[in-house]
């Protein structure tokens, strides 16, 4: 089947589509600074709407840490929301805003909604910040959860795949 | 790589693993009936939870219809929680319980939280039942939505690929 027409709603977020890899370090208060490998892919079929998912390894035993998955939702006018569910047990709800300077593309949501089932860890407040420059695609991702304050957790660095 | 063990948390839902297609029908008050084709891959990678994500075409057209993606979290003792995202902008989180009859397994979740981005459409309240007996896998899901009461909204029949 041929590939479909990218939605015109999806068109300012052409530049994400596509699957990346990398290596990334996170680092939090309540836990031991980690290094991990990922691949993310954001993918759409015509429709206004990007999906989106990552899975990430240890850098060191290459055993499998986090995955996530979700969809962006374009807005128009550079808006946009964002929808994720982690295997942890939390879901995130972002708004977030695609910004264009002459090399690069910065999107940056906000979550608006944090929710956990029962016997997740808690986390109130994310924020992620995607910059795309050419064929690097890199991330930064701040928390706040398990009563510390909001603060860097994840940073990335992913190159496109061709 | 070596396919990694199955976590013993997920010994239950064993059953649910694999790609499933077939066909399915919808319908709500607020919408015309509809046929669709699902693809539909619920796996693991050795750790306490299973990835599930779905993706519908129209049956007639072919065209994109719905998809979704989260993950299964079991908890021992027959439970498990669900997470899941929505590119119409809707997060669901479920609490459940999986049951084994002589020749099925029936898993139904309940939503104990379902929530929404600022642009989708209202969703208050959903059931899932997923029903596997051999090589065949059923489900219907029941929803609240746009004010409506709480009724069946799909049901659809799937084949296990090989």
């Amino acid at each position: 089947m041929n590939s479909p027409l990218l939605h015109e709603l999806c068109e300012p977020f052409l530049g994400l589509l596509g699957t990346w890899k990398g290596t990334g370090e996170g680092h939090y208060p309540s836990i031991k600074s980690f290094e991990y490998l990922e691949e993310a892919t954001f993918a759409h079929v015509g429709k206004p709407f990007i999906s989106y998912g990552q899975k990430t390894r240890d850098l060191v035993t290459n055993v499998p840490l986090h995955s996530e998955s979700g969809y962006i939702r374009p807005q128009g006018e550079y808006l946009a929301e964002l929808v994720l569910a982690q295997p942890s047990g939390i879901i995130e709800i972002h708004t977030g805003s695609i910004e264009f300077t002459e090399n690069a593309c910065v999107i940056y949501f906000e979550s608006i909604d944090v929710r956990l089932t029962p016997s997740a860890k808690e986390v109130t407040q994310v924020s992620r910040l995607i910059k795309i420059e050419g064929d690097t695609l890199s991330y930064d991702v701040s928390m706040a959860a398990v009563g510390e304050p909001f603060q860097h957790h994840l940073k990335a660095v992913l190159k496109r795949q061709t």
